[in-house]
């Protein structure tokens, strides 16, 4: 059975109709104007109707923010102007088609858990480095969600108390550390500080004072050693994020995904040796693999897409192909 | 039906026959030599065999350090010499009854979800304060084991990067900042400091030179400024663990167990205060319920032998009924 796949972004929505090993047979995107909540609504209903084609197929919704456990309601979104939003019943009300709602990390790691690097594993954490962090946790082959909707938030989780100040209200987040910003931040540092860093300063002196994440990733590519070690320094921060994670969730496979992850093993190294080195008990039990994520941007539409043929069928996983 | 659990302590096996309420129709106890493991063994299957008395029951047995995720070995447990030990298979062989084993503190945990303080929710965290800190997870209504079963490691959280050494290797657990004994260091260190710590340096005095949790305890209840000082302290660390967990695993309920909860609100006012002063979004989605352990030192006995019973009928949890 196909499922409609929806993500909605800050900027634009993209929707997909998915099959049940993963692969997108259509798919759609349109710009929004985030501030304007009843035109998101209408262009979500309008994609959704375009990729059932008139078809009773199960929708699943990806939005940012806070969505409670019975993947119903909004309880905040960035950007849109959601709040205690029932997007679930407004949209069932319109399309008469089944919805659930989750969140977009949420649903991007549940895609990379049945169709990706975690389709191996039982049990998986993913922290996606973008713009922010976000995160995702797969428990015993099921979705964490918590108890009220709003677990695997591992942006946020305090990696220095008393640290740099987060959008969260919170300090010493992640978020603040791991990030392709907070890369983008280290790598500033270093073109400061000269030496290592020159390679990184003349880059931005020729993009007119800032440093772009792509250009990063282009000397790390070319094994600049400014670049490698602002990389190395991100990488220490999830690793040493990852060790906590793991106290907590035990999990065979971290996944790193977003930009940063192109760097693959230039990156994964120093996550893994910060790990082993702030791993509590080492040697006493079995430890995780490493690995940068499979899926493309279209993972929060192919997640959502089986988290809602999911939800319409409980029994679907126990017999489900795995890409 | 009737459930045997078994937990292994560190000079000591508790036992009891457990009904479907979680009550204890039958105990038992018997002292041990850490050292020998073959007499332990011996104990354990004595044990069984008197409580079952020929009747095929389901045996859970609890033991501290790590367990698999198939509830079969035991990877390493401290004090005992057990390193990889088929625990679940050689018990099965003498026995002939099914046996499963888990970790202590997830089996108390579990029993504190069940029958105590988590019975109404679907998602609990239990921190236990004694001379360690344990912690168990309850997940969507079930005990979060990991990959590897080492889930729920919750002492080893790093709570102050470059911290405090820990016995397991790493630094800056918060098992050096809210255990039973870290509790003692700041009392100590209050007592050293004269003024409020009057009291308390009175009563290191007469106790020969060592501050007793039980000592701070009767303090606390008294009102006394310097041992509810050292309390607050202890809880604000707490809390902040608290805020950790709640971004990774969103319960409605944090369950504080072991000696230190013995002082009720006294306790719990300043982990709730650290908790939402640490705690990211705060307004944007719902907020935990913080609450002590109701059940007693029996809980791993109880716990170990309702996740026999669960893993003898998984459906068992769908109809059991809640103490």
């Amino acid at each position: 059975m196909h499922a409609i796949g929806i993500d909605i972004g800050g900027t634009k929505i993209a929707g997909g109709l998915v099959d049940e090993l993963g692969g997108i047979s259509r798919f759609e995107r349109v710009p929004t104007d985030a501030s304007d909540s009843d035109a998101i609504e209408r262009a979500i209903v309008a994609m959704i109707e375009d990729l059932a084609g008139g078809e009773r197929l199960p929708v699943g919704v990806a939005a940012p923010g806070f969505i409670d456990a019975s993947q119903s309601t909004v309880y905040y979104t960035p950007n849109i102007p959601w709040r205690n939003h029932p997007l679930r019943e407004r949209l069932e009300e319109r399309l008469h088609l089944p919805v659930v709602v989750d969140n977009d990390a949420n649903a991007a790691g549940w895609a990379e858990f049945r169709f990706g690097a975690g389709r191996l594993v039982s049990d998986m954490v993913m922290l996606t480095s973008g713009t922010g962090v976000g995160g995702a946790v797969i428990a015993g082959d099921r979705l964490l969600r918590g108890g009220f909707g709003a677990a695997g938030e591992l942006g946020h989780l305090r990696i220095v108390p008393d640290g740099i100040p987060c959008g969260c209200g919170a300090r010493g987040c992640i978020e603040q550390y791991g990030s392709g910003r907070a890369l983008q931040r280290m790598a500033g540092a270093i073109a400061d500080a000269g030496g290592i860093g020159t390679a990184l300063a003349a880059e931005r002196e020729r993009a007119g004072g800032v440093l772009e994440g792509a250009a990063i990733g282009r000397l790390v590519q070319e094994g600049d050693p400014g670049a490698l070690a602002a990389l190395s320094e991100l990488g220490s921060w999830l690793g040493q994020a990852c060790a906590s994670l793991g106290v907590v969730l035990d999990p065979q496979l971290f996944v790193i995904g977003g930009g940063v992850a192109d760097a693959g093993d230039r990156l994964l190294d120093p996550v893994r040796q910060a790990f082993v080195d702030h791993l509590p008990a080492r040697g006493f039990h079995p430890e995780p693999v490493f690995a940068v994520a499979e899926l493309g941007n279209e993972a929060g539409v192919v997640g959502a897409a089986d988290l809602a043929r999911l939800h319409e069928d409980p029994d679907f996983l126990a017999f489900a192909p795995r890409g």
